[in-house]
C-alpha cells in the first residue's frame, strides 16, 4: 500500500507541474507585485503603424511597443460606453479604472455618473502599494483623473487636484499647475488654496523643470511642468520640460523602492491633441515619446519580473488614414522627420496677418514642405486664431487636405472615432490579453493580478 | 530494475503529455491536415468593429469572427510591400501566398515581379491535398489569382483563368465567367478558347446559380455565377447568386472528402469594393456575409480538429472611421439596417436625369434616409454615370459627406490605406499568431503547419 503510494507520487507531481504550467488556468490569475498601465490617448492602429514605419525607415530601429507585442500578448479592444459608441477620454479611462460601463464626461463615477466607483489605483493603495500618475497633458485631465478622483464632470479639474493630494497619490507628474494654485497666484482655483504649499507640507518634492525632476529625491513627488498641457514633444526642445520617458523613469525609480509594489498609470496625453489637430508629424513624435516610456517600463519589468505591463489606448482620434500621396502608395516620412514644430505653433504664428508669401515661408520653415502658390493662396483665405484657452487649435480643413496631398496621410475628422484599438502586455496577469476585449476587462485583469486571494473577481 | 522502470513509466508518460500540451514548442510546428485561409478584402479594424456593433445592436448576436478571436489567437498585421506602404490586393495576396515581399500588381510572382513564386496552394497540392478558391469578386481577381496563377500584371485575368484550370484547382467558386468564355460567346477571351467546355471535359461540374450549386456533386466544381463580380450582398436578393457562406459550405463539403486534407482560400472580395465606394451599409452587409462564411469554417473545424483556420484582411480600404453623427457619439445603425441597396445601385439609378426631388425619393427608398432639400440640391449638382466596366463606381464626395452627417460614419479616401489589419485564428499551426506580424509571415505559418518534417522553414 505504502509502496504503491510512493510509486504514484512522481506522476502526481508531474500532473501538478503540468497544470501549473498550462496557463491561463480558469479561475486563477497570476500575481503581480507591480502594475504599469500605459495609455496612448487617441493612439489608434494607424497611429502605431505610422510611427513604426517612421521609426524603421527614418530612425533605423523598431518600436519598443513592438518588442512588447512580440514577446507578450496582443488583443483588440472595444471602448463603447454606457451612452456612446464614440467615447471621450473620461468615460474610457473610468471604464479601465473601475471596470464598469459609464456615461460620458464623468470621472471615477459609476454607471449613474454620480456615485464614486472604486478605482484600481485605490485597490492597489489598500494593498500597501505606492501609486503614481504620469502624463504629458494636465495631471488633472480626464485620463489621470479617472484613476485618482471622483467628479461628475471632467471640467472639475480644481477638485481633481485636491482629491489627488487627499488620496495621497505618491507621484504626480505632468502639466496642469494652474489647478493647484489660487487665482491670486496666477492659478485657476477660486478657493484661495495653494495646493503646492499644502503638498510641500505633506513632504512632496516639487520640481518644475526637467533638471529639477532629475534631482528630486524622497518618496513623494508632485512635478508640474506647465500651467496647462505640457508641450507637444515636437515643440519640447524650446521648453525646459522633461520628456514622458524621463518622467516615467523617475516615477518607477521612486515607486519601485516600495517592497509591496506599485501601481502606475503612464499616459501619452498629447497624442490625442496632435491627432485632434490632424497634425501627422506631431502625432508621430508624441507616439515616439510614448514608445520611449514603454521601453523604460519594459526595462523596469526586466529588473522586476513580477510586474504586469499593459499598453493600450483609450480611443482613436482623427480617423487617421495612411492614404498615400495623391492616391499613391508612398508616405513622405522625410518631410515628417523634417518638421520643426507642431501645426499649433505654426497656426499661432499665422494668426498675425497671414499673406500667401508669409504662409509659404512659414510652411517651409516649420514643416519642411514646399507648397504651391495656389495652395498658399487657399491658406491665406482662412482665418487663424491663437486661442490659448483651448486644449487644441482646430486646423483648417484646407490645410489638412494640402498636407494629405504632400504627406500621404489623411484624417476623417477632428474628433474621436470608435475604431477598435490595440491592447498588448506581458507579465503575471497578462493571460487575459487575447481576442476581442472591452476596456472594462482591463480593470478585471489588473484586479485579478493584484488579488491576494487568487480568486477571479467578476 | 524492471520494477524501477515500471515505477517511472507513468511519470514519463505525463512528461510527454505535458510537453505535448505546452504549445508552442519553439522550432516545431503543429501539423494541420486542412488549412482554411479567409481574407476579408479591404476589411480593416473599423470595418470589423462597425459590423460587430451592428450585429450586437441590430441583430442581437455577436460575430462568429469574435468567437474565433476569443478562443483562438489574435495579432496585428502589417502589409507593406517591396515598393509600397499602401498596398493593392495583388501584392498583398502574393505576399501571403508566397511569403516574400513583392512589387505592386504582379500576381504569384517573386520580388522581381516576373519569376513565379511557389504558392501555399501549390505546396498543398504537392502533398496530395485538394484545393479550393472561393470569392464574391471574380475568381480571376488579384486575391484568388495570387494563390493559383503567375502573371506579371493583375489585369491578365484571361491567363489566370487558364492557369487555374491547368493547375487543377478542385473547387473554383465566384464571379468572372467572362474570363472563361471566348468573345464569340460574350466573354473576354481573344484566343477563342471556351474554358467552360474544357473544364466540363476535365470532369468539373459547372453550376451557374445558387440552386445549381446546392445540387452540384462530384469532386470538382467550377461555379461562376456572374460575368464580372458577384453582387454586393445587400443587392444579392435581386439575383440568383449563392451567398459566400453557401459557396464556402459547398467547397468544404467537396474538398473535405479527401483523406489527405485540403487548402482553401475564402475571400470576402466585395467588402473592398463597397469600401472603395465609401458605402457603409454595403460594407457592413458584406462583412456580415464574410462572417457567415467564417462560421461555416469554424463548424467544419469543430468536426475536423486537425484544421488550421486563419482570418485576416489584405489591407484596409477607405479609411473608414466611426466618427459619430455630427461630431457626436452615435452611429445610425437603424438606417444602415434599413438600406435596401448599395450606393452603386442608387448611383446607377441617378444616372437618369437626377433632379433634387427624384434624388430625395431615391435616397429615401434605397437608403431609408430623409435628406434635406438643401442636401438634395447639392446632390443634383453632381454628375452620375452608370459605368459597368469599372470595378466600382466612385461615390461623389458630396454624397459621402451627407451620409457621414446622417450615419455617423466617415471615410478618409476612396482608395486603400496602410492601416494595420487584424489576424486571428485557431487550430494546429496557429501558435505564431501573436504580436505584430507581417503578411509574409502567414505563408510561413501555413507552410509550417503543412510541413511533414515538423521543422520550421524560414
Amino acid at each position: 500500500m505504502a509502496q504503491q503510494r510512493s510509486r504514484l507520487s512522481p506522476a502526481l507531481f508531474l500532473l501538478v507541474l503540468a497544470a501549473a504550467l498550462l496557463a491561463p488556468v480558469p479561475g486563477l490569475a497570476a500575481q503581480a507585485r507591480n502594475i504599469i498601465l500605459m495609455i496612448g490617448d487617441g493612439m489608434g492602429p494607424s497611429q502605431v503603424w505610422a510611427t513604426r514605419l517612421y521609426a524603421m525607415r527614418e530612425l533605423g530601429r523598431d518600436l519598443r511597443m513592438v518588442e512588447l507585442m512580440n514577446r507578450g500578448r496582443t488583443a483588440f479592444l472595444g471602448n463603447d460606453t454606457l451612452d456612446a459608441i464614440v467615447t471621450e477620454s473620461a468615460a474610457a479611462a473610468t471604464q479601465m479604472a473601475c471596470g464598469v460601463r459609464v456615461p460620458a464626461r464623468a470621472v471615477g463615477m459609476g454607471p449613474d455618473g454620480k456615485t464614486p466607483c472604486k478605482t484600481i489605483l485605490e485597490f492597489a493603495g489598500e494593498m500597501g502599494k505606492k501609486s503614481g500618475l504620469v502624463t504629458t497633458s494636465r495631471i488633472t485631465d480626464a485620463t489621470p483623473a479617472a484613476f485618482s478622483a471622483h467628479v461628475e464632470d471632467r471640467d472639475g479639474e480644481n477638485s481633481v487636484a485636491a482629491q489627488q493630494l487627499r488620496l495621497g497619490v505618491d507621484v504626480l507628474l505632468g502639466g496642469g499647475r494652474r489647478h493647484f494654485l489660487p487665482d491670486s497666484a496666477g492659478g485657476a482655483r477660486k478657493d484661495a488654496r495653494n495646493l503646492l504649499d499644502e503638498a510641500r507640507g505633506e513632504g512632496y518634492a516639487l520640481p518644475t523643470t526637467g533638471i529639477e525632476l532629475q534631482r528630486a529625491g524622497g518618496a513623494r513627488i508632485l512635478g508640474l511642468f506647465s500651467m496647462g498641457n505640457m508641450a507637444f514633444d515636437i515643440d519640447r526642445s524650446r521648453t525646459d520640460e522633461p520628456s514622458l520617458g524621463e518622467m516615467t523613469a523617475k516615477a518607477l525609480e521612486v515607486l519601485g523602492r516600495n517592497p509591496k509594489g506599485l501601481f502606475a498609470m503612464i499616459e501619452g496625453g498629447r497624442i490625442d491633441h496632435a491627432a485632434h489637430g490632424n497634425d501627422t508629424a506631431a502625432t508621430i513624435r508624441d507616439v515616439l515619446a510614448f514608445d520611449e516610456a514603454v521601453g523604460i517600463a519594459l526595462d523596469f519589468q526586466r529588473r522586476n519580473p513580477d510586474t504586469l505591463v499593459i499598453v493600450t489606448a483609450d480611443h482613436e482620434t482623427g480617423g487617421m488614414a495612411l492614404t498615400g500621396i495623391g492616391g499613391g502608395t508612398a508616405i513622405n516620412f522625410a518631410a515628417i522627420r523634417g518638421a520643426r514644430s507642431s501645426l499649433e505653433t505654426l497656426l499661432a504664428e499665422l494668426a498675425v496677418t497671414p499673406t500667401a508669401a508669409r504662409i509659404r515661408r512659414a510652411v517651409s520653415a516649420r514643416l519642411a514642405l514646399a507648397i504651391s502658390d495656389e495652395e498658399a493662396k487657399v491658406l491665406a483665405g482662412e482665418s487663424y486664431r491663437k486661442d490659448t484657452t483651448q486644449t487644441y487649435i482646430p486646423t483648417p480643413r484646407s490645410l489638412v487636405s494640402i498636407l494629405q496631398r504632400h504627406l500621404g496621410v489623411g484624417w476623417a475628422t477632428s474628433g474621436h472615432t470608435a475604431s477598435p484599438v490595440f491592447v498588448f502586455g506581458a507579465g503575471p496577469g497578462s493571460e487575459g490579453i487575447n481576442g476581442f476585449r472591452h476596456n472594462t476587462d482591463l480593470f478585471r485583469m489588473m484586479r485579478d493580478a493584484l488579488g491576494s486571494s487568487g480568486v477571479k473577481i467578476q
